[in-house]
């Protein structure tokens, strides 16, 4: 048997208890929890096949009682002893992508984003649409290339036109971004025709990953009238190994900024659940920006609600994530295009001036949030550029 | 042992042999092929577990060499004896989702329908988008809400603003309509980084069905800007039950129209793939239009590349829809927005003046196209509106 220590300061203390998929060599994936520099087997160490699979989809479907016996049945067994097959050190382990996704949903959530966004995208123009205010404006994104922190991002090829040139040409994109978002991972769903309430979130939701939305902003702003993003997102979208149980949040729960004009009934929330979220971004081990998640304007439960308003249904593994995260200020962008307005403004990188993306660059995103005992974290997406490659064209 | 009867004139002879998944009360739902009035269980006639399963899905994966042996095999078996217990009259049995739904993506492809809906949704501006004839524009749906024809469709509420109100209110959707199109099915995908050609399309496509993809008109045109439709579309796609094989549709292959500019080279094409599919949709039991798939003017080759040139990876099962087919003539529209002028000009059903769904209505969309040997059908994909609910509001 094994006494886990959890060093003074973790980020990975008995408050947060991620839960992730990991293999060591030779071993098939299964759901172990982190607890300080460690993972533990849950299948081996709660004697539970349901962690003994490749996701954590069948123990998310169990539903919110057993999450919240699960958590306590963990913090227990590591107050005591663990049995030694059940230890192994975070950096022995290799961590796949923690769930199936199901549906993914990107919203769009910053005031400061969606402002800047439109200044850039749609100059002279009033920023902001005029659906703004009322809704959580999001879109449906590609499920099947989300991939876990640590895949390597071969940057995208398609049809760009600069507002100079008479017509698109096809070639590498040249304006790669990141977007660093939450990302809300649905454990149990709700049949077509019951939407959830802003009151539903905490039941349905089983926790929240770190997002980067990979964005080829040249391809984006020409394909995207008048049905949305496509091809300039749909190559990649990275998340963190590690999800962090919506029931180590509880710390962190902080009104949404005030919403004027007033919403809708059903977006109207009798319990806060915007987020206490520091997000760090680093370029090239250089931190650029720390955006501030408690200033999105949605919160994470107001997104579930007005997705399934319409009586569409949720599915377990559904992940919806708030879009990018900008706060005020300029260091607080959580996208390049915004950091340097459009590529005009470039920011220093290692004594470099930077604009957008080039090959070999990493970008890596971090994140802390206050929890019931010290600070939690959520780990890290990272991923590093690779060249395009000339396949098939 | 039974000789199945294909009767003269049928639209499921041997040159059609849709897969579909099918149950007859008290047993589990598998896969069978529709051959004139019957239903073969091919676990049963073939002796192969890959049918046993509750989708095509895993058929799928086994890619195209196995696709054209099973179609051959099913051709000699049913050309003699077929063991009893494998056959099923076509009214007995319940049809069910012919497979998983992965990635769910509807295009936009139809020249005289987005014509018109930039008419009817930008009103004074050039009805088609810069970037329309460069690229088949296309967005994500959600792939969790496809259901198999004969699922009755609850009408949804959600935000609707009419310009002339000076704020959105909550309510049922006033204008709900329907999409006539026709949807393509990923047999075999590719990995992340592996676009796919023009060429590979009859390799990595196993079939097609019929699509309705129910549209709430108000709930859209309030929400769409600037990151596409989503709650006006996600409450419910419904697909037929019979996926015609793509084997079947060589008889159906038609050049696309004229396409001008030329396209980049990647969506060129070397052999045509426009499809001679006539669409026929009767409202309350009358036929109110009929869309040519031939008038579109982006094939599913040419989707199929664009949707993976940028490194996008396509999984089996993964749905693509073409948009609404809607050809020149005002009876050739295949949503009611365009064939009512945006409700203007009512079609008369049954003896009354009609604009948008009321609940109750009941929508059938067929279609047929030239087979090997006589005319192929593509059976029916089949809806009706019930009342909204109002649970949880």
């Amino acid at each position: 048997m094994t006494t886990i220590d959890i060093p003074e300061g973790s980020l990975y203390g008995l408050g947060n208890l991620p839960y992730g998929v990991f293999a060591t060599p030779g071993t098939a994936p299964r759901v172990g929890v982190r607890v300080g520099d460690s993972v533990v087997d849950l299948a081996v160490a709660l004697g539970d096949d349901v962690f003994a699979r490749p996701s954590l989809n069948a123990f998310m479907a169990q539903g919110y009682d057993r999450w919240v016996e699960v958590r306590s049945r963990i913090g227990d067994l590591v107050r005591g002893d663990v049995p030694d097959a059940a230890v192994f050190a975070v950096g022995e382990v290799e961590l796949h992508l923690p769930f199936e996704v199901a549906d993914y949903v990107d919203f769009y959530a910053s005031e400061h984003h969606a402002s800047n966004l439109g200044r850039l995208f749609r100059p002279g123009a009033e920023p902001l649409m005029p659906n703004w205010k009322h809704l959580p404006v999001g879109y449906h994104g590609r499920a099947g290339t989300v991939v876990v922190s640590g895949t390597d991002i071969v940057r995208p090829c398609g049809q760009r036109k600069a507002p100079d040139e008479d017509a698109p040409t096809f070639g590498e994109s040249r304006r790669l971004d990141i977007e660093a978002e939450l990302g809300f991972v649905v454990g149990t769903g709700t049949p077509l025709g019951s939407p959830l309430s802003t009151a539903d979130f905490p039941r349905h939701v089983f926790g929240a990953v770190l997002v980067n939305d990979w964005s080829a902003r040249d391809i984006q702003a020409w394909e995207y009238v008048p049905l949305g993003p496509h091809l300039g997102k749909s190559f990649a979208t990275s998340i963190s190994p590690w999800v962090v149980p919506l029931l180590a949040l509880e710390a962190a729960r902080v009104p949404t900024p005030p919403q004027e004009p007033q919403v809708l009934p059903y977006l109207r929330e009798s319990e806060p659940w915007g987020l206490d979220v520091e997000f760090a971004v680093s370029w090239n081990g250089q931190e650029v920006s720390r955006p501030p998640y408690r200033e999105m304007y949605w919160s994470p439960a107001q997104m579930l609600a007005h997705m399934t308003v319409n009586g569409a249904s949720a599915r377990t593994g559904d992940l919806y994530a708030s879009g990018t995260i900008s706060g005020a200020a300029k260091d607080q962008r959580g996208a390049f295009i915004e950091l340097t307005w459009g590529g005009q403004e470039p920011v220093t990188v290692n004594g470099e001036p930077r604009t957008f993306l080039l090959d070999g660059d990493e970008v890596t995103i971090t994140a802390t949030a206050p929890g019931a005992a010290g600070r939690i974290g959520f780990g890290e997406v990272r991923g590093r550029i690779l060249p395009a490659t000339e396949a098939k064209r």
